[in-house]
Order: C-alpha cells, then sequence, then structure tokens
C-alpha cells in the first residue's frame, strides 16, 4: 500500500481543527477566567457566520487561469469561495482574530492542487511567468502566518494546495528509511509506515493536520524530540521544485560534500522553492513504554534534572516540565489538584531494555533534585489531551479572553534569564490601561539538548475592544525580550510573517543578504510566498 | 589559561608530519611490497632537496603588500622562501609528489598572519581591494588540495595563515560549550580544555595537526565519531569573517528561525568566508573506557554487527571493520598474524555504567554474526598508531609506491554495491599497461550511523614512470564509481580541488548555482580560495 486508506478531514476555517471537536467552556473554567483574569475576560465574542462572509471576486487572469490549468487540469484550479475561504490563512492568533471578525479580504484568488512533483513544477513555473504570488499549503497550521496568501508585488496569489501528493514512495528496511511525499498529513504517513512496522516518532501538537512537506520546511520538532530528533535530524534527503528547477538534495548518512544544501531547504518556508518529497529516518514500533509523572520541587530544580538527562547517555524518548503557575493552572482547568512545586512528565519509548535503562536514568536525575514520583495517571491525562490545546483557545476566544503561545530556545545557562525576561516583558505589555488584572503567563520545557532546551509560554489575558493590538503589543515585547537575552527567536514554530522582524537580528544584516541572494536564484520572479520569512530590505518599523 | 602552553610544531614542507617520525619500511615490509606489488615497486624515488629549490618572486605588488601590513602588521606579512615553501599546499598525493619532484613554483606569494578576527577581516578587505586570491590555511593537512594556493584569475596569492588565533576563548561548564578559535590545533585545544575536565573526542587520523577551523570549514568526521559526533555536529555557532563583513550564526541548541546559514559556513572551505571562531560542544573527560578487537566471518557478517549498533540505543564510541584485505595486510605489515576473517575494532567512553552497557551492546551485536573476542591488545597496537598512516605513505612514495585513500559514505543497502564498484574501479584503472601486477585495494568502515556508514579504501600500486597520470586515472575512475552507485564523494576529506569535478553530480547544476549565488554574495571579488569546491562555469573535462 503506498496511499492511506484513512484520511484526516478538513479543519474548520475559523478554527482549529474539526468542529465536532469544539471545546466547551464548563462553568468551572469560565469562573476560574473570571476570578484570574477579571470578569471582564469571560464575555462572549462571537464569530461571523460563513453565511455572512462576502469573498473578493478572483483577481486571476485568464491567461495566468488558462497556464494553471495546463499545469495541473482544469478540475484543480478552484475558484469557488467555499474553497478559497478555507486557505484563507493558517491557525495563528490574529489568523483567527481576522477570520472570525469577518475579514477574509486575502483569500487566494484560487485553489490549485497538483498531483505530483512535475504539476509543481509547473505551477511554479505558470506563476513567474504570469506574475502571480504562490503560497505553498500543507496542512494548514502554521501559528506564525505562514501560510497567509499575501500577494507581494502582484496582483493576485494562488494557494499551492499539496494535499493530492500523498504517497508513500519508498521504504528502505535496512537503511530505515522512508521516501514520503510532501501532501501527507502525520496520521497518514503512520498508517503507511505502521504497515511495514515503522514509525517516524514525530508528534507535534499539529500532529493530526500537520504534514510531511509543512514540517521540512518550517523545522518542525515534535514532543518525542528527546527520543526521535527534530524533523530537521531526521532527513536524509529531500526533493524540492523551484522556478528554476528542481533539487535533489543528499544521499548519504552524513558527507563533507561542501555545505550542506538541505539545511537551506528545511526552515525556507516555501519562499526557495516548494519540497514535494522527503526521505525520513524511521524507526521500528516501539515494542515497551513507560511513562510516569514526578513532582519537583521548583522550576530551577526540575531543570537541573532535565540537564542531567539530556547530558547524559541515556535519554527518556519524552521530557517535560512546567512551571509552577502552569502546573497549577493545568490541574485546575481539569478539575483537580495540583502536586507541590512543578509537574515533571517523562516517557519512554523502544525495546524493553531501553525504556528500563532510561527509565532509571530519570528517576536518578528526578531524585537528586528532590523529586517524587507521581504515577502514570497524569501522563495519561496530559497525553489523552497532548493534540487538543489548541481547541482550549477557541473557546478561551468565544470566550473574550487572548490566548496565544510563544516558544524560544537558549542554552541552559541563558534559560533562567530569558524566562523571566520573556514573562516580565508579557506582563508588562498585557498589564498597561489600568482596567485588567495582569496576564496569566505559564511556560513550560518541552525539548532538551545537551547545550540547552526550548521554552514554551502560553499567555492568557482578557481580549479588550482591541484584541490583535493587544496581540501586536505581547508579541513585540516577547520578540524584543527573546532578542535580547540570547533567545532564538523560534524553536519550532518557524518564522512566516509574525517573526519576521526579528530574523535579522538572528542571523544579522549579512545572514539576510545571503538567504535574498538564494532567494533570487533560486525564484528570480519573486512569486514564492511573498511576505515571509526573509526581512525587507527596508522592514517597516515594528 | 587561554592559550596552550605546548604547541605542535610544523610539519615537513614535502612529507606529513614531523620529519623526525618519518618511517622507514623495514627489509621485511619491502619483501612484502616487492612480492604484491611486484619488484618494479620497491625503487627508491629520491626527493628533491630544499636547497635545490628555487621559488618564483613573490608577485605581491607594493601596494597589496602595504595594504596586507597595514592589515596585520609588517613582521606579519612573509615573503621569504621558507614560509612560502611550507604554506605551499597540503598534503594531497598530488601536492607532495609535486614538492617531491621540486615543483614549488605554486607557493603563495606571502604568508599573512592576523592575529584576531579583526585583522582576518581587514586582510580580505585588502585582499578583495587590491585583487590577490587569499587562501586560508590552518593546520594545511588537506588531502583534496584544499589548500593549494590557486592564483584564479588573480595575479598573486597569499596564505592567510590563521595559527595566531589559538585562544579559548571562553567555556560554559554548565550548557558544557567552548568557544575556540580557528587556528588551535586539536592537541592545543584538548590542553585548554583538560585544564576544565572537558574534551571534544574530536580524533579524525590528522588530529595531531589539524586546526578548529579547517575541521569546520571541511565537516571533519573523528574516529569516535559514533561516540562524539561528526564535527559539524558539534558547532552550536561560529563566527567567520567575509570580505562583506562578519557573520555571527547559531544562538540556540537548536531553531526554527530560517534555513540553518551554520551549515552553509560548515565544508564552505574557505570560499565564502574565513571562519575565525567556533563554539562546540564539550564533554567530561571520560572516567571510563573499554577496548576490544573482535574477528567476524567476513565484510557482510561485520557490516550487519556494525547496522545493529548503529540502528540500535547504545553506540560505542568507535567503531572500526576491515575488510579481509585489510585485515591481512596490517597484520602484515605490523609482523604479526592475520586474525580469521575480518578485524573488528570497538571502543567505549564515558562514565562506567555508560561502558558497560555500551560494551554488552557490541559484543551482542557481534557474537549475533558469528564474532569471536581477540582481546585489547590489537585494539591497542591500532591505537598507537592511530596518528601515524600518513607517515607510512610517506615511506611508500619513497620506495616508488603509490599509496592513497579516499572515502565515502551510503546507506546501508547501497554499501556493499559501492564497495564493489569503486574496488573494481581503482583495480581497472590501476592495472592497464600489462607490466605491473594489479593494486592493492583496502577497505574499512569507520563511521556508522542509523541510516548507512562510511566506507574508507586504502590502495597502492607501483608508482611507474608518471605516478601524477596514474593517480589521475585512479581518482577519475574511483569517483565515477562512486557517483554512479549512490556514495557521496566524500565522507570526511572534503571536496578541495580533487573532489570538485563531482560535486555537480551531487547536488546537481542547481545546487551549484545556489553555492555560486552566495559566494557572489560573500565575496564579489572572488578572492576567497579560488579553484575550490564550486565547479567552474564550464568545468574543465575529467
Amino acid at each position: 500500500m503506498t496511499a492511506p486508506t484513512h484520511r484526516v478531514g478538513e479543519p474548520a476555517w475559523d478554527a482549529w481543527g474539526d468542529p465536532t471537536r469544539a471545546h466547551r467552556l464548563t462553568d468551572d473554567q469560565r469562573a476560574l477566567i473570571s476570578q484570574v483574569l477579571g470578569g471582564a475576560a469571560a464575555t462572549d465574542a462571537p464569530r461571523t457566520p460563513e453565511t455572512e462572509l462576502r469573498l473578493p471576486r478572483s483577481a486571476l487572469s485568464p491567461a495566468a487561469r488558462a497556464a494553471l490549468a495546463a499545469a495541473v487540469g482544469p478540475a484543480h484550479v478552484n475558484t469557488r469561495p467555499a474553497a478559497r475561504l478555507r486557505r484563507a490563512g493558517g491557525k495563528s492568533t490574529p489568523d483567527l482574530l481576522r477570520r472570525r471578525a469577518g475579514d477574509v479580504a486575502g483569500a487566494p484568488d484560487a485553489v490549485v492542487s497538483p498531483a505530483d512533483h512535475d504539476q509543481v513544477a509547473a505551477v511554479l513555473a505558470a506563476c513567474a511567468e504570469h506574475g502571480v504570488a504562490v503560497v505553498p499549503f500543507g496542512g494548514g497550521t502554521s501559528v506564525v502566518g505562514g501560510v497567509e496568501p499575501l500577494r507581494g508585488d502582484f496582483a493576485a496569489a494562488v494557494c499551492l494546495d499539496l494535499r493530492r501528493l500523498d504517497r508513500l514512495l519508498a521504504l528502505d528496511p535496512v537503511a530505515r528509511t522512508a521516501t514520503l511525499q510532501a501532501g501527507l498529513r502525520t496520521p497518514e504517513a503512520e498508517e503507511l509506515l505502521a504497515d511495514y512496522g515503522m514509525t517516524l516518532g514525530h508528534r507535534p501538537q499539529s500532529y493530526e493536520y500537520a504534514t510531511i512537506g509543512g514540517y521540512a520546511a518550517t523545522r518542525s520538532a515534535g514532543q518525542d524530540s528527546a527520543g526521535y530528533g527534530r524533523f530537521d535530524s531526521m532527513v536524509l534527503a529531500l526533493r524540492a521544485a523551484t522556478p528554476r528547477g528542481t533539487l535533489d538534495l543528499g544521499r548519504a548518512p552524513a558527507s563533507a560534500a561542501g555545505p550542506d544544501l538541505r539545511q537551506l531547504l528545511l526552515g525556507s518556508e516555501g519562499v526557495f522553492g516548494v519540497i514535494t518529497e522527503v526521505t525520513l529516518r524511521v524507526r521500528p514500533l516501539p515494542a515497551a513504554e513507560h511513562e510516569e509523572a514526578w513532582s519537583v520541587p521548583d522550576f530551577a530544580a526540575g531543570t537541573e534534572a532535565l540537564r542531567a538527562l539530556a547530558q547524559g547517555g541515556l535519554r527518556p524518548t519524552l521530557v517535560r516540565l512546567s512551571d509552577p503557575v502552569e502546573t497549577y493552572v493545568n490541574a485546575a482547568l481539569a478539575g483537580g489538584e495540583a502536586p507541590r512545586g512543578c509537574l515533571a512528565v517523562v516517557r519512554c519509548e523502544g525495546d524493553p531494555a531501553h525504556v528500563a535503562a532510561a527509565r532509571e536514568a530519570a528517576a536518578t536525575a528526578l531524585r537528586a533534585v528532590g523529586g517524587t514520583p507521581l504515577g502514570e495517571e497524569p501522563v495519561a491525562h496530559w497525553r489523552a489531551g497532548r493534540y487538543s490545546a489548541p481547541y482550549l483557545r477557541d473557546a478561551l476566544l468565544d470566550a473574550g479572553v487572548l490566548a496565544e503561545t510563544l516558544e524560544t530556545a537558549a542554552t541552559w545557562t541563558r534559560l533562567p534569564g530569558l524566562r523571566r525576561a520573556v514573562t516580565d516583558a508579557l506582563t508588562a505589555a498585557l498589564s498597561g490601561g489600568g482596567a485588567p488584572p495582569p496576564p496569566l503567563v505559564l511556560c513550560h520545557i518541552s525539548h532538551v539538548y545537551p547545550e540547552g532546551a526550548s521554552l514554551y509560554f502560553t499567555v492568557a489575558a482578557a481580549a479588550g475592544p482591541d484584541p490583535l493590538e493587544r496581540w501586536r503589543a505581547a508579541k513585540r515585547a516577547a520578540g524584543d525580550a527573546i532578542a535580547a537575552h540570547g533567545g532564538t527567536i523560534t524553536h519550532h514554530h518557524a518564522v512566516g510573517t509574525d517573526h519576521r522582524p526579528w530574523l535579522g537580528a538572528e542571523v544579522g544584516d549579512l545572514g539576510v543578504e545571503v538567504l535574498r541572494a538564494v532567494k533570487r536564484a533560486l525564484d528570480p520572479a519573486g512569486v514564492l510566498n511573498p511576505g515571509k520569512l526573509i526581512p525587507e530590505a527596508a522592514e517597516p518599523d515594528r
């Protein structure tokens, strides 16, 4: 079997995922919100119904439309409002705020669905020739504006929908690699791999909707990165279509044949080309597993334990440490009692001997900092909801609460100062104006490396009369704090539009010039995903 | 302490390393060579004495010389013949054949020795302004022509000697990172790190002479890569001077902030800029170690055991598998008896629990394929000579034997076909002309990954009347076989001049265009290391 039998359905146009799984706040949760964020927060903020939306007419010229139809077949150039609406952007908080408010003016002028690599290449050629912006679209789960169909200098933009590229092209059981097409969502890819007893082990929060190509284009990291690695580290080879031709990169597990050009496409977010196939490391489905929650006295102690694990020889598959506020809030939202201090979660997968050894290593590290085991139940609870948090964001937006997440990474040494700075920046930015109480800022570590770790923040505040402006103020404050305190502007959410103002601080003006030079070489017409990733020559003041 | 107390001396100008350690063939070794490669092989091929050499006058213009003197101080612009001779190239077999024959016409026009990053930047600016080719030089151990002072389109070339950049700039014991300047040779870097109880664990055959910057610029892999990782995987951050300014790349242990631009500088071989500082992962000096040799029935069985180890959870620090010919020849050269089948070597370092577990994992994998332990002695013997093999090449060249090594990597699946193809290609290329017996081709695996491994070939043949032409024929045949059978043209020797004809096959014409675009952005005058890495627009027929 090379194509999956079970397809993941289309997500909602104005919310995270499956509309039938939408979260409804309980009365207790509403009471908790009123108590913490003030009564003004729990005010219903209704969405615009789809029937009231008015999409602008498709601006695609007849010639461009004909060229696209020639590339993929007329049936796969879709200009109907329902299709365009469902490709009008990603799932960032500003994306959702705009669509909920009925602002769909930016919807693409058509949704173009190629069947294979050659058709992708033909679409790019047509767009370059006719001056049409082209926005690659996989799962549409970007939370940083990465799939917003910006026009750049062009009159029209099309969504390049990769969902028809949904095949397993090759599986090598000896080298343990699989070649997957870009448009496969994770559950579909896992279904195909499971037939061979294999798994990717890549499980980010967007697992159910995100695609293989999207993971590669954004340097995704799954929650099990400690065991399976980041997505970029799993990539042996990739194929990308560009307006200037095809790139086939990677043939050996390691090479000294010059710069690693795969690393230019990984994280390129569709501005250099469209990744159509990825050859990935796969592993046997785990024969054993163990998971356990722990309580540790405080965040510093928990961080120390995670560092010991990350720098040791044996790593669990997943480690996660919530700060005291997150530990308390998550327990309260679940209607339970919070453990003392901070909640730490450990999961080990693999062959039985490895699981036993990794479990022992984790217990040793956590006991050394005063941790006490809490059993499996809290992990099972966390795991049951591991892909559901974004549904809660929708429910909070419905209830007039601005809820956002952002993430960074730094060395262990810089982590405490970075956490303090971002927390303070978010608190200050969302505390202005007098009336509402300060925001709630939660933080956890969910990805560890020998040299450092990620920090993942969740912030919730009353949405107020202009939630977009409040979001912008908070984002600006957090981004500046991250840049000033040695963090990367994003550990796994990518750059998109939202992090673009800080890329120059991260790679320097000369680094940005290098990105522009590569862009000119591969996309001289500049049609690929305008307005993303690469800062403009004169980036507007943020 | 930030600078090392013990400096590694300068290597010989016409041979590998320390002249006092030059290898002298024993009578038994000469007899063995005559027997295997024919009597004609063991014919002395004397070197040209230094006193008979005539270097061309330095072609550096007075204006360029003055600009360089302004950049680094007049004392650090050296145009004396002895200095220029010692920077006339690297240690590839063609490099040595040319210099031994007295061909030193290509020596650089000056040796320029900056003291720090800013002086490196000033040298690049001076060279760009005055149209002088500039060849970065660290340890000078390139075996692929990477430091040959080619002029490109310019009248003069200077060697940019990085040896004065020899400081430990920072050590973070919490994050376990060290910032080292580019010109430190490995023993010097290890001396500095040992003061903090730390090590890099990077031990390639060039360990004694190669430098930190050179490792980064060539994507080096140490013999202990299974445990410590390749050099590129140790790099958290790097600083590079380019004619267009400075690049400071990398701040977090992982990031999704766009393409990983560090990976453009790693492996850039001085054509984009000069790496002046590298922030590297370091580890505690190992508390325990264990090493053991094994005999396995054949190469396929040994490969299977290495694959099991590489794909398992616990990897030794070093694994190595010699094919039957290498197993036999190495034993014969040492005057000992060869074990049955193939020699496998395993070494484990770390904390005692890890060493015990990794040792057990290795024993299980090797026993599973019919391996039998041979004890520690063969490993101790191998380890004592781990950095000495290049001295043997000099002795063989003295004795009229062309000895060369080359390496590649591929997936486990492709490895057997690749090994056969390269062996056949080398044998055919060096068997022509009737008289001499076929060459001796040895092979081992010394770097393993979950998806595949490296293959390292040693070939020895009678040098004949035109050893350079024989070398070219063998290189051409091996390179074509590697490209045709799914290998990378180099796993850890880099591209330089010698592998440049195959880079296009590896990254494609469009990949080469991307490299050229980056080159134009960072080095618009094209002064940096001309003739290396990036194929010419019209690469001369190979």
